[in-house]
């Protein structure tokens, strides 16, 4: 893996997929299709691209019970503990609403409200994670979402994966879809017959997936474009050569476009590291994913002190951040860019990815710099509340009224006025 | 004004302005232009939309002073006083970091950092409104944001509104630029020599200002798009018909495609606010923008109970909803989709607009169901903190390697297992 000293211009070298415009063409008639032909044009998509024809995209019991018996009872048990701390980290997020009650009698607020209905994307194929059903599926719950609903793109034989439709039913979802790509985004966006529309879709998926969430963002709401995955870890001399190599690599393993980044002011660190990475490579079962990953966006940065390693992780706004220094949560405070920071040796990042309790849907690319880990929030909305008091408008109505006619707005200052004059 | 019957399908019936393929070629072409020539591409546009040949962007302290001369010392006063309530209610806001800490020696938490920098964008000529440049900045400065940047297009003469620069001063924002339409947007985004690049967008603007921001989108942060704004005012018979039209009226005086939506089982209040409009309508400076606003997109709909009514407006979900009924805080809970609650006969909804303290910038056009006013959150984001202890990890290591490897990811599971063997 190759080392190098620190530059001024360090970035993780990645562009956004954006698609050609063929592909947003297909799209666009995509969403005109479903929106025009509803079922129908779903079927037709799922018979083009998935290679099935499907007379009920709805998962029913049995094919839930037939994941079952595919599914290890340990494994269960697993993902039904990973279930709870997930659910217990996000219920530690739900905001009330608050009200807050002037002297004059005015009282302001804001009202916290569920979204009513939100549609999960799931990946088909070997993306098909049952981590990532429960890190979109808990978030939503526990905000208070009253309707869930999952879509995913069958295989050839219109089955979906086990392992996915045992922890949805984990988590309680009961309306899943066989359908994916552009047309079931367009369908949760818009509404068929049989699926009914949502406020909200999210959920990772390809890139006509991502341009179909660009197309119908505003009409709904889209989490954020996922980009290809990355971690940075900051370490001092005190960290564990082999430890940091498994780390890179296991960021490595998803994606040949994910990256893998140290930032160390140690140069024997540095290259314990670099031979590690090389050394482990060879064991893995997604060498070659992994291989391209770090040849060309994997990187050791060496710095030329701490203070410099934190400017590097800061202007990188990495998705996943470890820390294996001497004092790592010292240095949490000093970190203004992460999805998530992950302190010290025993936090290594597949805790998060599965178990810990946080979510692993995290901002990648950079977009850490403004934006969050999926969370409660995401599913919720507010309100204002504006209860004004006679006296409050009293008090304050011709200032109101002259504010309104410098912006030339008199209708705005009669409706003030209309209520002075008869009080 | 029409009066009509509920119906089963009732909608603000306006579509969201996409722009022309020619409008989003041109946006296209001018955001790449500025990418590669920064500064002189922003002369160039500048010269060619707003017919005047700038030298330097940014607003000097003599600009400033020259504007505070042109405006009413009673109304500096005001603004100070609107300012320090929108400070007060956005305060009440600000959320906490916090940390759970576990039994086992395990940290979990959420740390909230502001965004390092916001651009604000305020429309030029009729459409620049001081009260925006509050709305939109104080936010930002309650979350703690260190750098933000205003951009508004200058007039022929090379100048900003008055009342816009007073607005900025009054407030403490001292990077304000003369620069306006996609070009500012970009500017925003990529940076030029003059203009740093920003982390987030926010503020509304024109079609080819809209298009812009959902170009950038992804590569730095934006609001929503806003569309034309509406009002719903829900009542019973114990409203007052003079102050339901004066308060629709104030709502379509802003815009030809602004929506008022009365909605009533009073067919007598009906009838009269149907009067009083079109009386009312008469003596309005603004009055051919408000008459087609009310002859296109005004309704009074007529329902058959106050359930009804109540189910109408979250159907709508108005972007400012007022409550005139006998017991109108009881119904704010029923409420699911609304910007802004107007509680009661003196809460109109001007007193919100200017000066009570909430935020007017509210989802407009239905989106109200998934979007919120602007809010201290929208200049924060999050990070997970995951502090995994040796006792978390022995205990649960070996499921979460197995976990890694139900969805083959073995690099996930050889991470862990780095550790457990050393241990």
């Amino acid at each position: 893996m190759r080392i190098e000293r620190v530059s001024n211009t360090v970035s993780l070298k990645r562009n956004i997929e954006s698609g050609t415009e063929e592909q947003q063409k297909v799209v666009l008639s995509i969403i005109s299709d479903v929106r025009e032909n509803g079922d129908s044009a779903l079927t037709f998509y799922t018979e083009k691209f998935d290679g099935v024809t499907l007379n009920d995209f709805k998962v029913g019991i049995a094919e839930i019970k037939e994941a079952y018996a595919k599914i290890d009872e340990s494994l269960i048990q697993t993902i039904h503990e990973a279930a709870n701390n997930i659910r217990d980290f996000h219920s530690r997020q739900v905001k009330q609403s608050w009200i807050d009650l002037k002297n004059d009698g005015t009282i302001l607020g804001q009202k916290i409200t569920p979204l009513d209905a939100v549609g999960v994307y799931v990946p088909g194929g070997k993306a098909a994670y049952p981590s990532s059903v429960l890190m979109n599926v808990i978030p939503a719950q526990v905000a208070g979402v009253e309707r869930i609903v999952m879509v995913t793109p069958p295989d050839r034989d219109g089955k979906i994966p086990a392992g996915v439709l045992v922890a949805a039913d984990a988590v309680g979802v009961d309306e899943i879809y066989k359908v994916g790509g552009a047309q079931a985004i367009a369908a949760l966006a818009y509404g068929t017959e049989t699926i009914k529309g949502v406020d909200k879709i999210v959920g990772p998926g390809n890139i006509y997936v991502a341009l179909a969430k660009r197309e119908v963002f505003g009409h709904v709401a889209i989490d954020m474009i996922a980009g290809p995955s990355e971690i940075v870890v900051l370490a001092d001399d005190t960290a564990y050569a082999n430890e940091i190599a498994a780390d890179l690599l296991s960021q490595a393993e998803h994606d040949e476009r994910a990256a893998s980044i140290l930032v160390t002011h140690s140069i024997r660190l540095a290259e314990e590291v670099s031979q590690e990475v090389d050394r482990q490579l060879q064991l893995l079962p997604r060498r070659e994913i992994a291989e391209a990953s770090i040849s060309e966006f994997g990187f050791i940065y060496v710095s030329k002190d701490i203070e410099e390693s934190v400017r590097v992780v800061n202007e990188l706004a990495p998705e996943h951040l470890e820390i294996l220094t001497q004092e790592p949560m010292e240095l949490v405070g000093k970190i203004k860019h992460a999805g998530a920071i992950f302190v010290g040796r025993y936090s290594t990042e597949p805790v998060g990815d599965y178990f810990a309790g946080p979510n692993h849907v995290l901002p990648t690319n950079g977009t850490a710099r403004f934006s969050s880990p999926l969370n409660v929030d995401d599913f919720t909305k507010k309100s204002s509340i504006i209860s004004y008091s006679k006296q409050a408008l009293l008090d304050n109505g011709a200032k109101i009224a002259e504010f309104a006619r410098l912006e030339g707005l008199d209708a705005h200052a009669i409706a003030i006025e209309e209520r002075l004059k008869s009080m």
